[in-house]
């Protein structure tokens, strides 16, 4: 029962990344995206897309990563990515959240989720490397679906939106070749400035 | 490259679900939770729980069920599960949902999601009972975490929420046990008339 206790005051935590906003808009414009469901859009595009990963990758394990890649943020918050003095610390803040967070799980499962979210972080693996792909390739689908509109918000150029898409390119060719020609269509619509 | 945009467009499509709007409220109680955002809370609620279920199932497989379980309401909508009369005729509308939104995918695709939903919906194997506990604990979770607010915007009471979560109890008699406590509880709090 203890155990039980434990698992359901984390799932009661968690809530909270339904509260935690993106900057991507979702497709129907009028709202931006919250982190809980951008997790579950993820997950769900990882498993459909899995054929695309450069290498044989763990479908389950991308998933299961993808799920849990952003509840740090229950506690640490979304960073914008194009926001290089929010970016710094970031890490410090994050690992702090992470112990946290995971913590109040049984010991069991908080070695499982931290080790799942700490290869996600590090990118080595080729599975980490298939679950950033798709973590990038989604709010990349939002601006271009939406017009840009968070783009041009932020003031976003073509040329920080290709290097940070170059991330998606270490965990899918095929997906890195459709977001390339996505960015010059884009940048041809006027919806992301050269 | 057509397998792929087949299933970018399908990935764009489900996107509507964060837009489909439910009856339970978000633990901050501040607004109504979302299915996508739902589906999220619950799939990942599968993987923890999973060591309460009757029997041993397959937690990849179930936690896939949770990811798709309610991409149909793209198309029909949330039905609440308190409203006889929104009920009927449930089952027709969401199986031509479930036609249209799966064949958006490559014809493999559409069998093994739909293959999924199906299993789900029958709620006949050991694992679509424990995904069904899952999807019947979190909502309820929701409204005792928010003292009973929709079950008070919609009349509910004790019995019709016992009624409803007596489905947890096949897939998993601790949680059953849990939420009956809860139950009991919910009623001496005020949270919900007996």
């Amino acid at each position: 029962m203890e155990r039980l206790l434990q698992q359901i005051e984390f799932i009661r935590k968690i809530d909270a990344l339904k509260d935690v906003i993106r900057r991507s808009y979702i497709l129907s414009g009028h709202r931006r995206e919250n982190s809980a469901e951008h997790s579950w859009h993820v997950s769900l595009a990882s498993l459909l897309l899995a054929e695309h990963a450069n290498e044989e990758i763990d479908t389950v394990k991308v998933a299961k990563m993808l799920l849990i890649h952003d509840i740090i943020e229950v506690i640490a918050g979304d960073t914008y990515i194009y926001d290089d003095a929010a970016c710094d610390g970031q890490d410090e803040r994050e690992i702090e959240a992470a112990n946290e967070i995971f913590g109040l799980l049984p010991d069991d499962q908080t070695v499982e989720f931290r080790t799942l979210w700490d290869e996600f972080e590090a990118v080595e693996t080729k599975d980490a490397k298939f679950a950033k792909a798709i973590d990038r390739l989604m709010p990349f689908l939002h601006n271009y679906g939406t017009k840009g509109v968070s783009w041009k918000e932020h003031g976003i150029h073509a040329s920080q939106v290709r290097s940070i898409m170059s991330a998606i390119r270490p965990g899918s060719e095929v997906l890195w070749q459709y977001v390339s020609g996505l960015v010059d269509d884009a940048i041809a619509k006027g919806y992301l400035p050269e």
